[in-house]
């Protein structure tokens, strides 16, 4: 086989901003085509959106559903191999099952589903099938982030200590969801959205950093959620203290009513030896602290950085990638982990670092715990299970 | 009168770190002179510290006891004005009183005193003889840190909702204690620091700040306090979430553990319309955040910021003033408001703006909340009385 | 019509730097398909490189001469539109000239050509042909850069006086060309390269941005060029003054021997009320300065910013682009105007904004004024002509 | 001896910019106490401040003549040992010829003279009589300076290749010496100036700075002055291109018309191995950049600089010191050499590291030659003699 992957796609009509992200990110590397897609659940939108992608029509669809079924069908040498789900969390059930069911492999964004006990059910269908998930934890994606996590992992800094994690952002200060905001619209709905507004949007994040970085695993979770917001129905801010397996302590910040901010996720990871520290302000510097030396400023790109982080960057130093990278290399590795598998080759290490149902599960039990203990004032420590 | 103000002092011998701050800071406005002191407990270390700042040997004393009583009996033309007393904190509050009791003005070091009941003690006497206690909360002194207190109280972000402020150290990473390292020796001995370690050092400040910034009053604390370093006999980390009167949200972090950092005192505050940030790293700017419009760079010694500012200021904007001059700040308003006193006049808001017993009881009560509800896990919220 | 673009590529085998960033630029924005290549002078390296872009055997050449003869042979439907050629300089005007006469568009590489007058030579096809050229000066394509022009060619600065532009690398400190790496070969080969190192590699990015974001036109130029790496035979450091046509002056410096620096334009534009800074290092982000208010931190993706970065943005604010995305810009500039051209409509000034061969005969002539007046003690003024 | 040096002042009047500058520098690290001065022209104004500053009246003078000869005639243990000098440049010469003249040591602020020749007859009369002059060049007091002047003395970087030294202000773009603005008023006057206006009052610093660091001689100089502001009498700003004796080029750049810039110096050295960049806009970091390992972020105050700057600090690392502490190091520095004189010890090569009349000579013929040659079009390079 020498040939590119060929993507279907649900949602992502033209104007939607996570679905062009999505598309870009898919396309950069010449790994992968747009094959088909359903973009919306208005058929001339979907129609239209098809179009401007310059999708033949007999690829566009109306309905996912048809869109499986008709892919289905198609000669080896034709079909979709896999499809990206860009809806909002209500609607990631379904049609990621059903791209199971008719063999699919599957992109999400996150939180996976909208309930927890949905991401079980598509972990128990993916090990039946054995079919791949790809979830976009986007800022796992950065090579100083992999950068991080492999230094940690190699004991660079000791036993770790302390994580702060934090995502301020600001654009949920006025109530958006009352101003033809589409984004704020969904996000803030409990239909929607599911139990957590700030925290399943953006708290998700914060924590799959934290545990992507680290290596550690929360146990217990002491947290507060607040809606500033009057007349929001769901969290639009939050605070958390962390447990760590191997007894280091977190405090996890998530805010949508941080007034200026944008998306200004930062992480910093302490050891006994030395810490570290990253922003995706800037993502391309990987600050490395010492308890008894200068502050290194490792940079993307460089022979500062290792393999990993090598595999993951696309230009020398000093041309600073961005998010749409990041975004990209999930894509790239989910890529180049089913080619391997179409040709019966093993995948590299790094080709299989790309977030999937495990992180999705993770990042459910999240929400849930977040939702648990951020509402109750007598209870301090709710554990984070299994 | 026209004359400077005469101080004297307890500890500070040559070699000690925050003695020789103080000294800097009283002497750099030509508002003060160090006139008398007992710099050390060692009799030699004293008289040998006191020629060294070039004071004449009948005003160089071996007890402080005996500097007060000595001084007391002085000419009002020579004798003291005032004390600072930089001692450890288990040393704070004899001296202290018995200054009071001969008539002398205090400035302390923080946290004021050894436990909650020597401050309202203090207070007490303070109350009784009106004499003047000026406590160094330094980072309150930065004149950025005045501006954005002035910005939040009129008015321009709105209600306050949420509050982030962090002290993160690392000097304390390793056992210090046991490595000739004086100051960590005393910072992390239960008998002459409190029942407190990091978070009375450094979380105390921390504290003020916010307050101080905000202008809310904590109401209630959920805290983890940890001990990271082995054998160490009091906290070295810690993290809280509070809770405001306003009914705005705070995380506050702090800790001596995290390896690499200096003394990275950072805040950040969002109200409804904008927020601020302001790093001692770089002191010289206030961040002024908006929902709607660029983010600015208000810069001291320049006409963005305000009179209050202003005055406690020394340079034009490009001239970048630091800690001493913060700390500096907290010895001219006491200088020039005890000035105003012994002429009489009133002394200006902008005098009157150092911290003293009601911050110094606050920090007191916030270590003891801080205490309680950081080693407890069943009890979520401890009360911030009153 | 509605179909993508076609492209064809001249250089850029496996391996190359350049090469692989022309086609993430190229395919990111699902706008343009790569068709054919001749990727290398050596047969069995195009052939390789070109099924590892999954090309089909009979679209990879082995001689571009070969390849503009077959694919203007094929049928409509099916033939390259445009090719882009990613050689050395010496290698940039044949296959570009013979493009342009087999009714091809072409995209370049900076310095567009070797020698001035082949520039020229291209500009009288094109004119002759009206084919269009893109140019990869790929710092116009941040959209933080469109927005610093946008603001100065409204007024916001007032009249410009003095500008500083610099671009300072240091990989080339040591002898590089002589420790097999193959960009430091040839860019630092008088035969490849052309008759300036340096100056021609980065000077002439940074001249090009310095009159890109002015709207200024250098008359004059006084300048020194060095060679600090001995054996060295082109220049690896210059340092300009400049003139521009309405009294403004400027500073241009560009260096590949500072040591530690990886890429690191940076541009500053001052007039009489304000003023700008832009680096690429954090490239997000416009620093707009007044004379009498707060510096601004203008943000990429946000309203703040005009239609015209709008157009040059692919994410919300917060999700920072890089250099591929700026790179993308111009090919899908390109794109967008050749689709318009194709569709007879009129392309939009958004979509014609992208460096052509004008920007590159200027580049041209600077090299040229930078090495007449770079080596000469006695004259101080280099007129820029015309 | 065991006293403090006793400080006499001419200039600096209440309300006076630097002259504030130099009282806080002064009495800053309690070595030096102010103990006579003629204060203004205006008697009353002198007799004032003096009042202000907490002097005896007797010790308050209306003309610097009559302090000189009256101070002279004191006992020994009383009269002042130096005078500051804190007039605008025209205003330097006489007083300090007369000071020394009496026998006493100077403080001068910089450019020291009016003229070259001023400067050398200074020069002259302090070989004749052995008196102590300091320069109050305030950007080589940093710590982090003196840290950057050891390790390239040290060879850390190899042979020095290019220096970017630059001073950005903007306080002058428009016609503030028309705007009852003081300090505007007599830089921009040619008689009380001297010949030049941007370039002596901060190019000098520029040069002085890079000269410090680098430990390197001009040799030769190419420039361009400018006057931007329509009516002003002398240059507003001015660039040049540097030689250096070892073969290293330099950039200097100094601008009053940068509008939105406050005092940004910032200077970057280059070596065969690494490099250093300092900013006074933070300048308690010095970074430190390597061709082949991440840049380090080394700190003020940490074991990570040298006995150099630790003599230069007072605080650990993380309590920022900043412009007032640089001009202290200047005055500690002086006055440590000075008591060593006084004792008949000898000074360290720390205590001698202060700016003095050769550093003034330096400056004096830096201006000359800067506009000697920075306003002729047809000489290039002017040589730096001697």
């Amino acid at each position: 086989m020498n040939r590119k992957l060929r993507m279907g796609m649900v949602g992502g009509g033209a104007g939607a901003f996570i679905g062009a992200v999505h598309r870009i990110a898919a396309l950069m590397d010449n790994q992968i085509e747009l094959v088909c897609g359903c973009f919306s659940s208005h058929p001339e939108n979907s129609i239209a959106s098809g179009k401007s992608y310059f999708l033949p029509e007999n690829r566009i669809y109306t309905s996912y559903a048809d869109m499986f079924e008709q892919e289905a069908k198609l000669p080896a040498g034709d079909r979709m191999d896999f499809v990206v789900i860009v809806t909002p969390n209500h609607l990631h059930f379904d049609p990621a099952m059903q791209a199971l069911e008719h063999g699919f492999h599957v992109v999400l964004d996150k939180p996976v589903t909208f309930t927890l006990d949905e991401a079980l059910q598509l972990k128990k269908k993916l090990d039946e099938t054995g079919l791949l998930l790809a979830l976009t934890h986007t800022y796992s994606g950065y090579p100083a982030v992999k950068e991080a996590k492999a230094r940690v992992a190699r004991g660079d800094f000791g036993n770790i200590r302390r994580i702060y994690v934090e995502y301020p952002q600001g654009w949920l200060s006025s109530k958006q969801e009352d101003a033809r905001n589409k984004q704020a619209e969904w996000r803030t709905d409990p239909k929607r959205s599911g139990k957590a507004g700030c925290i399943g949007d953006i708290g998700t994040h914060a924590h799959h950093l934290a545990e992507y970085i680290s290596g550690l695993k929360t146990t217990e979770i002491c947290a507060e959620l607040n809606t500033f917001v009057p007349g929001r129905l769901l969290d639009d801010d939050g605070a958390a203290l962390l447990r760590f397996d191997n007894g280091a302590k977190g405090v996890l910040m998530a805010s949508q009513i941080a007034a200026g901010e944008e998306n200004n996720v930062k992480i910093r990871v302490y050891g006994e030896k030395g810490g570290l520290e990253w922003q995706q302000h800037e993502p391309n510097t990987l600050w490395i602290k010492w308890a008894d030396r200068p502050t290194e400023m490792v940079r993307v790109g460089t022979g500062q950085m290792g393999a990993w982080a090598q595999h993951n960057t696309r230009t020398p130093g000093g041309h600073p990638e961005g998010y749409l990278e990041a975004f990209a290399n999930i894509y790239r590795n989910f890529a180049l982990t089913l080619q391997a598998n179409l040709k019966d080759e093993q995948p590299t290490p790094e080709m299989l670092d790309f977030p999937g149902i495990e992180d999705g599960i993770r990042g459910m039990r999240f929400i849930d715990v977040m939702v648990e203990a951020g509402y109750n004032d007598s209870v301090k420590w709710v554990k984070f299970e299994p």
